[in-house]
């Protein structure tokens, strides 16, 4: 027995792990968040438990996570992105270790790099990126400092839509270049996705409205976008609904 | 016809998406790197072509995409971690957007994240990493000034095991803290993946005559690996030799 601390990826069920995806289909119970494709839900066994986290705070979810561990089932706690990208994944893994409970952590495919691919932008590019930084919304708000980006760098904010008009204002107050291209990619990787590019003076208002989860990307390698969105109808470019 | 820029993932085969295994095991042509697993390189159809990027410089491999995809052959372009986090992708996928042939990205695992995990080391923690800057050891020298870790943040540095003692001393020389806490993981997520911790100070030392490819984290997060490094046999933990 084992508890998985399996990512399911930025959201197109495609993108989740061969590994990943051959534990969901083996497993006795299944604990979910609320953005995890229901497309990998459904590919638990029609016998298993399934539990959504929706409506449970941290704590509850560790207990739950040692409980059905400690009760000898296979569990997959499958988590949207990458479970030690912003996800919490150490929180519930320390739970467990504490607890004594087996646990393996299986990563996923994090939104921070297959977003923005998903709206034809990388995070690195020669000549135009050679670092990347990434900050939560959330903990820009407290416990770090927002620093601008530097020359060559890649800022990418994640849950960073609701305080965009003041995390763009301290960027600019800070010294960043108000040409700065940013991009806002709402529901990236999911059919409904959304992009909306503005400079970063702008892309505050731009982005007004966008439904979550959005991804926020400031840097030149924004430009790239026009010349890699690539050659199809963009709504289906880098989209893959299959589970394989 | 079209060029799949497909990320392999990390190491571990059984870490590429459920997408990207579907699209190897369909393709007439995958054209794959030196540090791609063999596993998923047999993967593909036993008639399609099977073509190492092994001595072929950049553009040799842009035109070898175009010209295969020209020929209207589905060709799966299989690249280690994720195509876009400092894979050259991009320069991949515009100069197959210069030619008129069509691609898509589809995104992998990157090294960033999964590789710490494989380690025991979550890259966001509440309390002691709430920012992540990444930067490639090869850029650290010429591209960008490399600074130390600000406080709450985990710095990854990819390609820098060469370089590490001059990397490390110019990160001292800029105050960052020398007990700062700093791993080197050889080979992360395959079955011979070697760890290595110490302070900034003496990890290059450390880690001396380990193999590459290899990732550097410098930050607090590196001392949960302790708390994290699970319940078993660590030569097994987080490792998956299944493609699914």
């Amino acid at each position: 027995m084992t508890v998985w601390l399996v990512g399911a990826g930025p959201g197109d069920p495609g993108l989740i792990t061969a590994r990943g995806l051959e534990l969901i289909r083996r497993c006795d119970a299944l604990v979910y968040d609320r953005l995890v494709a229901p497309e990998l839900v459904a590919e638990a066994p029609t016998d298993a438990l399934t539990i959504s986290r929706d409506g449970l705070v941290q704590e509850r979810i560790n207990d739950l996570l040692i409980d059905l561990g400690s009760q000898g089932l296979e569990v997959v706690r499958l988590k949207g992105g990458d479970p030690f990208v912003f996800g919490r994944g150490a929180e519930e893994a320390l739970a467990l270790a504490e607890a004594d409970v087996p646990f393996e952590v299986v990563p996923g495919v994090s939104s921070l790099a297959a977003v923005p691919a998903a709206a034809g932008i990388p995070l690195t590019h020669r000549g135009l990126s050679a670092q990347v930084r990434v900050v939560s919304g959330r903990s820009a708000d407290g416990e770090v400092e927002l620093e601008p980006a530097v020359a060559r760098e890649t800022l990418v904010l994640f849950m960073a839509l609701n305080e965009l008009g003041s995390l763009c204002e301290r960027l600019l107050a800070r010294g960043l270049d108000p040409s700065t291209p940013a991009a806002v990619i709402s529901r990236g990787t999911c059919p409904d996705q959304e992009v909306v590019v503005a400079d970063v003076r702008e892309i505050a208002r731009a982005a007004e409205g966008l439904p979550g989860p959005a991804l926020v990307v400031v840097g030149e390698v924004v430009g790239l976008r026009e010349r890699l969105r690539g050659t199809g109808d963009e709504s289906q470019l880098y989209i893959s609904q299959s589970v394989g």
